[in-house]
């Protein structure tokens, strides 16, 4: 069978994806919804959600639109760029905006389900929920490898090059500009839904923990749905498309790296390194599929049992989908050279910073473990003391995760360069790079089960949203909350592979935005003063290190240092800009709540009826209004740095950008998820539990993590490939148009 | 005149900074200290202060002693050192030292003073508290200049090389060693100072303020005077040893950019180049002294007419030390040229942007604008919110001083090189940076009297607590709370200056780094490897970008990119130790302070006297306890990359710690000051005013706000200079044995 025959697996696995996905889709909707009431309060949160993402995308289509238009000018009248940029860039945010509404209309037909299947047992409850989070797990990657296959079965018809190695190399970099199409929809996502959801979140918690001790989810909250709408719209519609844009862009980048690491081997060594990480994609797929099976207890599980039964479902995938990798390598390029093996060897390094990570995550933040159990010991001493203990935990805990992506880094790349560091050396450093790329395809290559598990935790987090307010037996809402805890555990994996991957992606997209100056540089017939001066007439015979030196990108550079401030900067502003876009609105939310409990009588009492309506349309319009400055600021300043600081100035804003964004996303996420573990933990029973100060002193500390862990924190991983993707696109105006 | 002649203006200058620092130290012992109680009271603060300080210095010594026996080893035993380096590394800790325990002991003396003559006059209190300041500023100007002349007149004397060439760079490189050995010496006092401080002001807040409603340094409050024993080991003597290293590190590095720049022209350039930073600073200083004594106003003036004359004083001196520049460069490098005036605007480029960045942080942090009212605001909704809203302002005020930064660097590089860019033309890049690091000379020239507005602020604030606990009239502490508010808006435009100094020295350090590496290579014999490939036999040879090319140093050099990800990491760990460490020490005051006020009989009602020394003991403790960690991997994280990861791995290091690290620094140090000044608008009477709600929660906000502003942001700056200090120490380490 010949290499290009293989890639016919792509469009199957995303085939069978949407498959199983519409399989367990069915499976869920067949399941009964409950009592009238559960039908009313899932119905309240479906309307609001779908009414907020019909807004959402509103506004997100004016924005394409004045995008890809600015990209037909470019590529139209300049020819500064490709002319298939604008129709990729829109279907990239096509499927991507596409996953995330299927993901959320899917969840919140779920959790009434799942509350529902949970009056009768966990392990129902916990199969419904898990089966929708696979919709949504399923939905991404299917539409993700569609995607993928559809673009390079039309551009393999009808791009014409100079050669087959030239045409590879202009497919696979214009493959990319469908990313920036995801990156922006996810940057949207993210950034709006995790403003929704933590303007709801806080606001509830303020006027109904902190000033009127109702408890989570109680129906007399007038904010209580908002919240509840809130987890499908940022938790579930934002993370779908977050991880779309992450699977997309790991894959394109890789192919693309691909693509010109063998340049000047030959256009079969090409086709073998874009094809590998499609396939090992595409076996991902299924490998996620059977795993998913497996997740299933015996009737009357306890906790500890559901726990092994899903680290049972992702571990296996993972540990199958490693030995996959190197059967496929095998397969693609030949067991006749070393190079199989060596990049197996860079996707091992790959999963096992994963799973590091994760682990690591899990004990900073989980409160079985000391780190989390000292911080909420902070609180005997007050709201302040749990502040500081926060901070300072979640600052610490980047160590370990940094240190992990640092080994990974020079371990994929030496292993992948068969333990060469010379960079100078012939083909090195793009070989290098390209196994940096291909050690995050093969975390995220399993994405269809991690995402499950990631995706069921809102599920059940709604579950039991829906039981408290229709008043159900005390007992259905433990049981959501067991389920809900179970999520938390398993996402911390699923956090560091996607975190990891995000920061290994990021690498690899700025290895693609130098080939990318480099087809720039070819389309306006310029040549390349190359490493020592040597003129290089065809921009495609040139290497990284040419094109780097063709601008003069040092360490030294002021316009390299320049940018790598900025970009420090960028992480921090834009961080700024969330956390204050949801002070605002969950001021907003709180003044409103206050009105409410004063204005409608018997609200307390249960006699009144809260007007859940108005809350939903403060949370929809502080998201619709406040996500348009950081998003834009994301999509301009790597645009102004390229017109004014050149190629060394956006490669400067870019390492800035990844290095501290990746750790300030850390830091926001852990410090934020330890906060609300070491709540739990009090309501637990420990320290004086539920109502003491203590109790009061880690909600105010849960209420800040809000905004950290599920707004700026996870925004951060999109915000740095964003920065990469818009770079990459408009490369072409940096090298017309750079002044310094 | 010749050149050599001008450096005795060095010597003479220091003389005239230690005279007058003498002076006004014998003006203000001849100050009458009040009542017994005053003079009980600052006589238990000077204890405290005194007994922390000789505590410290014992740890610290150890300390020293340890590494200066590991380089004499490295030195005499393995010949990869200067052999002057052990003995530069100790007299650059001892000076730092010295300078910040004269600046204490003054401090401690004045509080009392500065507080009796508040008793009669505003104005008389002010001249007392500044002059004070001023013994501060001019000690660490005056010992500044002293060690640089003092080591240039026996590195002259004894230092034998092959050509004069060298001789200049062989002297100016191993007395950058010194600053190794300030930056040590401060980072010590700094993190030292900063959690003493902050674990009893949190602490005394905490049960103080929140939990008993006590004012601020009210006598029954046990941790009282550990607060303003506090105020002086870590707002004066840490702020001491910080800007001695500043101070030093700037002259330091532009003296060895100078001699390495220049290397190739003629050594009268190289004399010429290190002679005018030194000149710069030492009419600097003679400028400070005439500015200090223009501070003074009419008896009765009010506190608008107080500020304008303080900034008269600074403005002042910054303006006549930009036209000074122009004549000194005049004079060293003559008008025959163009460099004297080239170098001149990159001095006004630094100047300009400490103006601005000063001006920024008023904006953000001081309550006469909307940011940090509206901060205080958000206190309606709780304290959740003002924490949310804090750290929103802190990360968006980032983006003026980085902007900032990033155009004076590339301005003060262009401004340097005639406007040129090319920096692979030859000597482009070493003039350029050059040009960056004189604007941080000029930046700090004038810090003698700039350093008096900062230091004369914790003098005003012990005052106070004087005044309070010694029970005087309230008129008097409003008259020391006038002089405290008026020391924090001078305090920004001080911070502007430092912080942006530090940025730019830290760059300079960078390029210094390179040439010692050269330095290293040469002593070791080996050839370099440089650009394109041509090899250089004599390291002394090669350029800054044949060394960058020797390690193949790219951006896209995994080792590089690791490199970068752990320097930024290590400004969160950093942080996050240090914010830990005060949040336990805190926790430890809190404990105390109840006990207290649980088994003292009468404590509350004034009958009891509680046991301040338990506080002070305490507060010691925890700072001698949890300085060591912090600083030891500060120290020890260079000196380990370098061994795993080579040059390349340090310089990522050094950029990411430093992209990372300054906008982390401003991020902490503004959103600490809002909140200090958010509770302080509130307490003014907006919003509820003392006692409400809303007063509670800017007091929980002003309490996370102590260790983000006074230990851990403004450890920061001397941690990103400590860690390419070490690196410079242990280049030859590094060279002789990297891994990778």
């Amino acid at each position: 069978m010949s290499i290009e025959n293989l890639f016919y697996a792509v469009p199957a696995a995303s085939l069978i994806a949407l498959l199983f996905a519409f399989i367990f889709y069915r499976q869920m909707k067949k399941e009964d919804e409950g009592t009238p009431t559960m039908k009313q309060i899932a119905q309240y949160v479906r309307e609001g959600a779908m009414a907020y993402l019909k807004q959402q995308y509103k506004v997100v289509v004016i924005v394409f639109v004045i995008l890809a238009v600015f990209f037909a000018v470019l590529a139209y009248g300049f020819h500064v760029q490709n002319t298939w940029v604008p129709f990729a860039f829109l279907t990239g945010g096509f499927f991507s905006g596409l996953a995330g509404f299927i993901g959320m209309m899917t969840a919140t037909f779920a959790s009434g389900r799942t509350a529902n299947a949970c009056r009768k047992s966990l392990n129902g409850g916990l199969k419904v929920a898990f089966r929708s989070g696979a919709v949504m797990g399923l939905t991404v990657v299917g539409l993700g490898l569609l995607d993928i296959a559809l673009w390079w079965i039309i551009l393999n018809a009808f791009v014409v090059e100079a050669s087959e190695a030239q045409k590879l190399v202009v497919i696979t970099t214009t493959m990319l500009t469908f990313g920036m199409g995801a990156s922006t929809q996810a940057l949207f996502a993210r950034v709006g839904g995790g403003i929704y959801t933590k303007a709801a979140d806080v606001g509830a918690d303020i006027v109904g923990k902190v000033e009127s001790d109702l408890p989570e989810d109680d129906p007399r909250n007038p904010a209580t749905i908002a919240d509840n709408v809130g987890d499908n719209v940022g938790d579930v519609a934002g993370m779908g498309a977050d991880l779309y844009e992450s699977y997309c862009g790991s894959i394109l980048s890789t192919m693309a790296l691909g693509a010109s690491a063998f340049y000047a081997v030959s256009p079969e060594m090409q086709m073998k390194a874009i094809i590998a990480p499609m396939l090992i994609a595409a076996v991902g797929v299924v490998l996620s599929v059977i795993s998913i099976f497996t997740v299933r207890t015996k009737e009357g599980a306890g906790m500890g049992q559901l726990l092994k039964s899903m680290s049972v479902g992702t571990n296996l995938a993972a540990i199958l989908s490693g030995v996959a990798t190197f059967g496929i390598l095998a397969l693609v390029f030949g067991t006749g050279n070393s190079d199989w093996w060596h990049f197996g060897l860079s996707v091992v390094a790959g999963l096992a910073a994963g799973v590091i990570i994760g682990k690591a995550t899990e004990y900073y933040t989980s409160h079985s473990y000391r780190p989390t159990q000292k911080l909420a010991e902070s609180s005997e001493t007050g709201p302040a003391t749990v502040i500081i203990s926060g901070v300072g935990l979640g600052m610490r805990s980047t160590a370990i995760p940094v240190i992990t992506i640092a080994a990974a880094i020079i371990l994929a790349f030496l292993c992948a360069t068969g333990f060469n560091l010379d960079i100078m050396a012939d083909g090195v450093l793009s070989k290098g790079l390209y196994g940096v790329a291909i050690a995050a395809v093969g975390m995220l290559s399993t994405l269809g089960i991690t995402l499950a598990t990631d995706a069921y935790g809102p599920i059940a987090d709604n579950a039991g949203g829906n039981a408290q307010m229709s008043e159900l037996d005390p007992e259905v809402r433990e049981r959501t909350d067991v389920l809900d805890a179970l999520g938390n555990t398993t996402a911390a994996t699923g956090k560091g592979f996607a975190s990891g991957s995000a920061a290994l992606t990021a690498l690899a997209l700025l290895a693609s935005y130098i080939e990318e100056i480099k087809i720039a540089l070819q389309r306006a017939g310029e040549a390349i003063v190359g490493v020592g001066g040597k003129i290089i007439e065809q921009a495609s015979d040139a290497s990284i290190l040419d094109v780097l030196s063709n601008y003069n990108v040092s360490l030294m550079n002021p316009a390299v240092l320049a940018g790598v401030f900025i970009g420090a900067m960028m992480a921090f502003l834009f961080c700024g800009l969330t956390m204050d876009a949801v002070g605002r609105a969950a001021s907003k939310m709180v003044v409103e709540v206050r009105r409410q409990f004063r204005e409608i009588k018997g609200i307390l009492t249960g006699e009144g009826t809260p007007d859940y309506k108005r809350c939903v349309e403060i949370s929809t319009k502080a998201a619709q209004h406040e996500m348009l400055v950081p998003a834009l600021i994301a999509i301009i300043v790597p645009v102004l740095t390229g017109v004014v600081l050149g190629v060394a100035g956006v490669l400067g804003l870019l390492i800035g950008g990844l290095g501290a964004g990746f750790v300030l996303a850390v830091f926001m996420s852990n410090s934020g998820g330890a906060w609300d573990n070491a709540k739990k933990y009090v309501e637990e029973g420990h320290l004086g539990g539920k109502g003491s100060d203590s109790h009061h002193a880690t909600v105010v500390g849960d209420t800040v993590g809000d905004p950290f862990k599920d707004t700026s924190g996870p925004s951060l991983n999109i915000l740095i490939k964003l920065m990469s993707m818009v770079s990459i696109v408009m490369a072409g105006l940096t090298v017309g148009a750079h002044l310094l």
